[in-house]
């Protein structure tokens, strides 16, 4: 018991990790404490802090999902235990969904079904995860990557996202960051949080770079098909004969069901590095200590990959399109804030705060508990993603509530901006 | 790329473990590739190799808990994330149906909502693994621990459970294993493999070895209340006052749905030994990082617990009972396999074989897959579970398969007996 839910090596660090949930809650609970600002009433509180927009009625899954998964689980036939790998049916079905934007062809057995991305983001570094192992880590990223390598004993080394090069990889930083230690780096393609979408040519040379380091490539495409700037998405698996690639993704956001925990962790590599016997076994035994989504929620996915109509997407990207545009238009308006880059993809953009523009904001979570209480909006400081001085504004929510939150935004920005300022 | 997908200290270890899925899947191949037996004729396989009933009509789960999940699924309110350890209706569920046989009350916060019960052993050893620790495991077991073990380099030492004494822990072995860098000791109650049920004697017993080593003790309750014989169950955090306990479970036995995977894992500990807020805090984070179930499975929780009739429980209880006598004494009738302890709870049971009454069967694998060929049965060989030469049979099938799968057990055995002993 001396040791009972007691240290490791990591645990200094792990400590020190904040989650976006974590500083949300207190953000949250900021709102609900305060009062000793305003004039008393609260407004409605508006949350662009979290990539979740089911709450929202315009961002309603399509029917066809909820029809399938209560078809699977009224059928009675998949109450029981799915193989941990996935059911045959629902990998095949994920294979043949992402073959469509690959050169070559998926099997099913490149697929393994997870609780969502978060648990296939688990999954790929435990398996790299060994003694002395080092990853590369976007930065600005997404946090619970470097919480799961804390704790599955991976050493992370960050490479920077330019923001004057539409936050593409800053690859001469990523080949000075990797020794023989590194076993991969990362991206988050479309980007979370800084809504930028990578070119072919990036991405090839993303390969590139991750060929000539002999490391591999984790992509998460968590954000797939979330694209509606000039840049279409390409997913990074057209490039897994460069460099192998490890494909994560899932229903969360396309379908719009976070809460169905429904991703897979994928094998995107022609060269088959991990069809190895030896490498097969170690990815499946890992499955055998997880516990996978729900049989009948895995049997509806064949269907839902199927049957969701073009015109579901393209009404999510019309939606997606036009709160970017409006919230980068907004911020063009405030003096202390820019954004560099229009957003043209996934739900979030990273925007800056010109702090010496500003009289009593020390920086960017200061920023935000004082806008939290005094405006009741909630949007994630900029460390929270890695990048202290920026904010992370979600903008997937319903473009009324956005429009209310960007104005609270505004008057905030002004109410704060320096006097000799303001005029 | 040196390191990937590579080793750890581990791996060799790990190498070596066997899967119950990896074992029943060989015998299911060896069915399907045989004929070189028998008349040609293949009979109907007949599966008394895993826990999962889920297949056989008999064992339907309740209509209500099926109705809860269209339900919560259909009202569109639960398509986002829920906090990672759980939705707090869910816990709070959970936490009162535990504390209904507990002597104090769980609070929600003492509950922490798993994908199955897979994922809370996994949640336990990795939260206690630090270096050099080592958890106490019992042998025969139930092999996933091990496996969590290895990826989460806890050593595991093994004590005995005893057949003679109805399988109770041999609490001088865990004495006598036991060091400073021991953390915990797993116990499965109602057992798995062996079908046994722990006296309130003994679990008190249990909780005064764990107090006296200064260990936790990890109670796992996947068939809690599954129990047919004399003793009543009784769950290990009765004594969670003496010795802190994990208790572990899900829906997926005493209600028959083991692929919803919903789960729980359960700080039974009055003492408050994990409501320390670090102890708290680093068993959030850890939650981070996995995928739950579903949210809309979740919030279907409390109406199950709460609806669920007591008719329905006493049905399977009935069918286990009567599957367990009937496959008792069908074994007492085979002179070459011996039961020492009718089972009296789980959905399973040890059976030992006397190889010296057989003339052409070397051990317990070379017997499950001749009988898998010959009869097309598939029992577990007791090598999985850590038993050399036993053999776990699941009872928790439909009646006539289990007699007919017996009376071709018998068949097996008699046709493999030594023919001077066959008269």
């Amino acid at each position: 018991m001396e040791n009972g839910g007691a240290g490791n090596n990591y645990e200094g660090e792990l400590n020190s990790k904040v989650t976006i949930k974590g500083i949300l809650s207190l953000l949250m609970e900021s709102i609900e404490g305060g009062g000793e600002y305003g004039d008393g009433k609260r407004k409605r509180v508006i949350s662009l802090g979290m990539g979740d927009p089911s709450a929202y009625s315009c961002f309603h899954p399509p029917d066809v999902a909820q029809h399938a998964v209560v078809e699977t689980l009224q059928s009675d036939m998949f109450n029981g235990y799915s193989p941990t790998v996935g059911l045959p049916q629902t990998r095949r079905a994920i294979a043949e969904y992402l073959s469509k934007d690959l050169p070559y062809k998926l099997s099913s057995d490149d697929v393994f079904v997870t609780s969502g991305c978060t648990q296939a983001i688990d999954v790929a570094l435990a398996l790299l995860a060994c003694p002395g192992a080092n990853i590369l880590l976007p930065r600005p990223g997404f946090p619970i990557y470097e919480l799961c390598a804390s704790f599955r004993h991976l050493e992370v080394r960050h490479f920077d996202l330019l923001p004057e090069r539409g936050w593409e990889v800053d690859l001469e930083g990523v080949e000075s960051l990797a020794d023989h230690n590194t076993v991969a780096m990362a991206i988050i393609n479309p980007g979370n949080p800084c809504g930028n979408v990578y070119s072919q040519h990036h991405l090839r040379k993303i390969a590139e770079t991750a060929q000539k380091l002999r490391i591999l490539v984790i992509a998460d495409e968590v954000y797939g098909h979330l694209a509606f700037g000039d840049t279409p998405f390409v997913p990074m698996g057209r490039y897994g004969s460069i460099s192998p690639v490890l494909t994560l993704g899932s229903l969360s956001k396309r379908w719009i069901v976070p809460g169905w925990r429904l991703g897979w962790f994928v094998t995107t590599d022609p060269s088959g590095m991990f069809r190895k016997p030896k490498v097969v076994e170690r990815i499946k035994k890992y499955f055998d200590i997880l516990g996978g989504p729900a049989t009948f929620m895995q049997a509806a996915v064949p269907r839902i990959l199927e049957q969701t109509e073009e015109s579901f997407f393209k009404k999510t990207i019309n939606i997606l399109k036009h709160n970017s545009d409006a919230c980068y238009s907004r911020i063009k308006d405030i003096p202390c804030l820019s954004c560099l880059q229009k957003p043209s993809g996934s739900m979030a953009m990273m925007v800056k705060i010109n702090l010496s523009l500003l009289e009593d904001i020390r920086d960017d979570i200061d920023f935000c508990f004082k806008l939290a209480r005094e405006e009741s909006v909630i949007i994630l400081p900029g460390l929270a993603v890695g990048l202290k001085d920026w904010l992370r504004i979600t903008f997937a929510v319903e473009p009324s509530s956005l429009e209310e939150a960007m104005g609270r935004i505004k008057s905030f920005c002004l109410k704060h901006t320096k006097p000799n300022l303001n005029i």
